[in-house]
């Protein structure tokens, strides 16, 4: 097929839309069963009534997934808004917010938006990937006496991981709560929540986990928190109490019954990324770094606006990554895809 | 059947739960043809990708609905995102807000959230209806210097509404910038948008709408604002990318569709309520207040604990309304439920 139609059968049926490689997205659509489940409960919503604003049930099934007591659930309008919570809660003007650099650029915009400092501890890049120097980290923490910190773990952009061990340590001698953001954690190895449980989870530690990656449901806008009693009764304070529309809630309670489907379809995404990453890796002048996400980080050899031209006419959308801590190169990240996809772009790198 | 029974069967069957007159809520579910409607389009809502961050369609529906450009349009998740926006757009700690007292109760608590002293001006009650002391609000104003001001039109819980040359007044002569929270707006005589037109809405306005109330939609939280392009700028700073999900979008577009459903539920509801008002009014000591929303106002002469465990025995549910300015009596509002069920109530009450 001549390669502009491509371009336009892709813009106009909506299950080409995988060249989108820009928001992280999960590239496949949930199995049609769970569709039709939902189709099936539609009638039964009473769409006049508010949701239940203790969002009892579905602060339960979540913690059952997660091994903990509804009471150490919280539940938002995506991650974003238990971000904004974990802001209000917490977070002054003025004061100080410490984070990782590069990270999800959502901090930085909260930031902005209650008027605190964005203190950050840049992440270096290693021989494979990026990684934190540990000690400079407790040290600016030490030095900015933050009012909260957020790791996003798998770090995005990068896809690096903090190591447990030195996240124990942050967690302990933070003066702060410790938001750590686990949106990726299923295309990763672990999770912080593997250092703790019911009994001992840290009082100041709230782990964010969403919808929208793995479980492919960016659409409903779903996000959850697992945190101590008393983070989530911190955030009970600032929420909006019908914060979590009922179709969504009837969405995810069926979405956790396909376990099965979700674990196939991360272990496929993680499968391509690998691919991907070690093709890019081969290819001239590009830098690829091993992550965790499903995504890959890399250094083009090509300056972005002639990569982004070139691509977006074949439909590909990628996103440029501003790094103001290495100046050398464009910076992009490649959303992890649909194989054939993949493929494509590889075809295309090549040539340019 | 004996009232035991009724009690049993309410609680059992979902479209019994109509006794729950507490939340302002529409008794009558959305037409099935539009669950129907909304089945069909499920399959084709990509539910792995993010929402349209401008909301770009939606927008342009609510507009053409209200006659405005999209460019005047904000949504949020319920008007409860919408009012928190305002805060953070508007609202520092230590700044006053001006309102109404009683007003819907999410603005003191925004208040308490924001750091910000909540300044009210009590409404009075008349001999029909509540009414405000527009002077009293003029001055309260110049004195306080607001940096938002939020009027309930029609008040909730009172249901009563400023008069529009009064609240033309107030917009005209605010220091800051003034929502008129319209959630109610259906149910009353007119609306402040009549006041104005797409080029000549007041720089400082911006008029809140909802579908929870006479769109029965309260489940799918869709709340939208009218305004100036420069609110609606200030509202883009602080809002969250993804912040309505799709099924929601979906909702409302196809909600859209059926202005004749709305119109003919709007109606009932309004004719019930006003025939509810006139049998309350003629109760032994009850005292009852003429307003303009899916509720009435009213004061009890039996104390809440006796009315509320009367009432709960028999599946209503009513809500006391605190009144720190009228501390004579219990205050409670009640919200237009079904014909049969405000019949049922007031049997009870007569009993009483």
């Amino acid at each position: 097929m001549p390669v502009d139609v491509l371009s336009l059968v892709r813009k106009e049926t909506p299950d080409m839309g995988e060249a989108v490689l820009d928001k992280n997205e999960n590239p496949f659509s949930p199995p049609p069963a769970l569709v039709e489940e939902l189709r099936g409960r539609m009638a039964s919503i009473p769409l006049n009534r508010y949701p239940d604003p203790t969002h009892e049930s579905l602060r339960e099934a979540l913690g059952s997934f997660a091994g903990y007591p509804a009471g150490c659930v919280s539940v938002g309008n995506g991650g974003d808004e238990i971000l904004s919570m974990l802001f209000s809660a917490f977070v002054s003007p003025g004061d100080s917010v410490l984070t990782l650099s590069p990270c999800f650029s959502q901090y930085g915009h909260l930031c902005r938006v209650q008027g605190a400092r964005h203190v950050t501890v840049a992440l270096g890049a290693a021989e494979k990937c990026f990684e934190l120097d540990g000690e400079l980290f407790l040290d600016t923490m030490a030095r900015c006496s933050p009012k909260l910190i957020l790791i996003d773990r798998p770090n995005n952009p990068t896809g690096c991981s903090v190591p447990l061990e030195m996240l124990r340590r942050i967690i302990d001698m933070s003066p702060c709560e410790v938001v750590v953001d686990e949106a990726y954690v299923d295309f990763g190895p672990d999770s912080v929540l593997d250092l703790y449980g019911p009994d001992s989870i840290p009082d100041n530690l709230l782990v964010l986990r969403t919808f929208s990656k793995a479980w492919g449901l960016a659409a409903i806008r779903l996000g959850w928190g697992v945190s101590s009693r008393r983070v989530v009764s911190r955030l009970e304070d600032v929420r909006s109490p019908y914060n979590v529309n009922c179709i969504t809630r009837e969405v995810a309670l069926i979405a956790l019954k396909y376990r099965q489907w979700h674990r196939d379809t991360t272990e496929r995404i993680v499968y391509t990324r690998d691919r991907f990453l070690e093709s890019l890796s081969g290819l001239q002048g590009w830098r690829a770094y091993e992550g965790n996400g499903n995504f890959v980080f890399a250094r083009s050899p090509v300056p972005w606006e002639l990569l982004d031209g070139a691509l977006r006419r074949e439909g590909f959308h990628l996103r440029r990554i501003p790094m103001p801590d290495h100046s050398d190169g464009d910076w992009v990240r490649i959303s992890v895809g649909r194989e054939e996809h993949m493929r494509e772009m590889l075809g295309l790198l090549e040539k340019m």
